[in-house]
């Protein structure tokens, strides 16, 4: 079970999140590329770390929202979407090749993920445009109950899956996230502990109604913001690495 | 001599040239990248445009000022401006193989332009971050008196030039554009088709004191910003190709 | 019955519009304010227009989204959305007051306007701005079949209303009009002096059914996009001049 | 002596300085316009702040560069600037307005604050830009050996002047900053508390070469960047109380 984690994503003066401190720790990094967070300081930076850890990396495009961090949804058409995630990818594929690194997946971002998940015809387009750019990348997704058709639409595409799952969330009977806004959404630390244990060991994730379902997941999401979530990096990651991996 | 131009310069809803006329009479397209001009759908359908007609494309790329249209100097450290020419190239780069296209100069735009004729530290940074991008590229320059340091400059960083004149501006002795402000600086009509005979037959052009002085230039830089200027570059093609090449 | 037409939507180096042209045809000038379109400049120029033909101006507001020229849908929760608003209105505000001239009215843009007109709690948001902002306006909103209702919501937040029509789109039986992508939507120029007459003269429009329905409008919406639409401003103009008005 | 601090410095998700922390401790808010940090809900947010503790409050404009923060040079005309400016003062003072305060002061930021004390020209289109305001504000500027030839310049365009010293850095014997390069530029804390303590019983600073020079200071620019630079405010704050004010 890899680790992933959203790095690059300071702005100019601005700093976010302890990417020094938490890219030992993973395994695979999602960088913004320039148009909700990082710029192309910020992504150079972020590319020299990686490099030195032989960390895997990703797109971590988005919205061209930097007031607000590709968090709010933004009604784009199917080309201008593609061209939009084309020109991110593009950029710090570029910029990672200059640095001796090969991109190896895209990961959307904020509200793009949420509308990929949720509607069948921008998950297409978001296939489209990663299965269209000039060198094979695969696409992160959640994972969800779902997967089997998710599978199925990436293969018409010719790209491969990475599915994700979430350490930190309450996951509902089938298979989706807990909407942050209900109690006991966003789980403590002895639950993410139980539920990384759970993912890694049986691939299963206990749900909201006390079932227990089944969640493949290819790697777990974590979150380098402060020093607190590096520590709990640092378990997870120890859980991972004991256990017989997927 | 072949005839380059800048494109792509339209932004949103905003357009600007004649970019579908003036294609086909050129041979190299300078397209925006997105940080004074252009965006990720202009650049698509500028792609598209060129793809068709089989033009040669180059990176232009700017200062991050789409208010002043990358023509107001800023001042950036040397690092900073590696990994803003870097970022624009990529992007561009990485749209054109997705059209089966290969970016093979870049130029840069505007302010940039100016201060890499005018200052040696800020041409050396360019070339820097020519000759460290991930694939060959060739610089675009002024074609001017200090040609030969400019090559000696180019070898150290194992780059190639491609020289450039303009048709359109009056030399000085020293082999600089007089500035604009200066009467008879832009040339008309008549002054353009002679100083675009006088390039293409005998690598000279007439200064602002009469003298005749070599300007050795790989190519011409054109304009499509309206009809009148598409209809002189049919012109200005029609002499390149009567005329043997340099 | 006043024209209105939306002016200063030139950005940096990129001119939209025929402003200087249109402006001594119309009566209220909706003045962009650097978030879809405009910049401090192009603010300045019309504002120095404006000045000269004493066209009374409005604050035209919008989503932050200049490559999408404020036409694509954003998500903003409702106290964003008044302050995003606030500093909008303000900004204009402020640099008429220093031309000598006074802000009267504001008219939403683009997507804004669209969902402001569709969405109930979009429009008080919108009204709430309105009303909370330091100095007396009026909001323009569309004029349609449930003016009623609109004017008993701008009476609890304590705001005048302006009501537009539009000379040059079909209506259907509701007031509304007809979506532009649908046949005979937008209408060819004969059409559009019969509907300015029916307005002028009976605050009627002909449905796409062929029905007459009452709109009571304070101002018709006309454009100076090209010397052809200028044109058709002179005609509407001459229309409003020679009927009684409402 | 009143202590003043640049605010409202964060920028959708980027957080940037204690503002709630140190507003109570100052007597002066320079409040970021958004055209180097700060938006709409910023503002919005310092104004509330501001508001509640009676902090008498400028506007911090800056040339529009959010990811250099405002701190490299731009090449901008004099028209230019001055629209820049009144943008800015503007859509903060609207925005003050409706938070029922009155904006009394402007600072500009950064790289135009220092071309504002280095170059005349910068100077006088700034403070025809104040000057042409549409509501009396004054300037705020470093105080130097050259206070009075500024004072008569401020005279002709009819404008107040606010000189401002600062606490932590290390002057010359022309009563200039030392270079933040420069060894010893940037005091420590016993030589920012025994600087406060001369400036603000003596009107004197220590300079570099060890002699004392006069420094006539209206205001102390302070920090409250991290809880560290909180407690100096603190400190300072004091000794400003405990002295007989100039």
């Amino acid at each position: 079970m890899k680790l992933n984690c959203d790095l690059g994503e300071s702005f100019g003066a601005w700093t976010m999140g302890l990417d020094q401190a938490v890219i030992p720790h993973i395994d695979m990094a999602n960088i913004a590329c320039g148009f909700h967070a990082g710029d192309p300081d910020v992504i150079a930076n972020t590319l020299s770390m990686t490099q030195q850890c032989g960390t895997q990396i990703g797109a971590h495009p988005s919205y061209p929202d930097q007031k607000g961090f590709g968090r709010r949804h933004m009604q784009i058409l199917p080309d201008e979407l593609i061209n939009l995630l084309h020109y991110q990818i593009a950029a710090l594929d570029g910029m990672a090749r200059i640095h001796g690194q090969q991109l190896s997946y895209v990961k959307p971002h904020g509200a793009l993920y949420n509308l990929m998940m949720a509607d069948n015809s921008c998950r297409k387009t978001v296939m489209q445009a990663v299965s269209s750019y000039h060198s094979k990348l695969k696409l992160m997704i959640l994972a969800t109950a779902q997967a089997d058709q998710h599978l199925k639409e990436a293969e018409q595409f010719g790209i491969g899956l990475l599915f994700e799952a979430f350490a930190d969330r309450r996951y509902d009977i089938n298979g989706h996230l807990l909407d942050r806004q209900k109690p006991g959404a966003v789980l403590n630390k002895a639950q993410i502990l139980d539920q990384v244990n759970q993912l890694v060991k049986h691939n299963k994730v206990t749900t909201d109604c006390g079932r227990h379902i089944t969640i493949m997941a290819d790697t777990l999401c974590v979150h380098g913001d402060n020093s607190e979530s590096i520590e709990m990096v640092k378990q997870i990651k120890a859980i991972c690495q004991t256990q017989t991996p997927k």
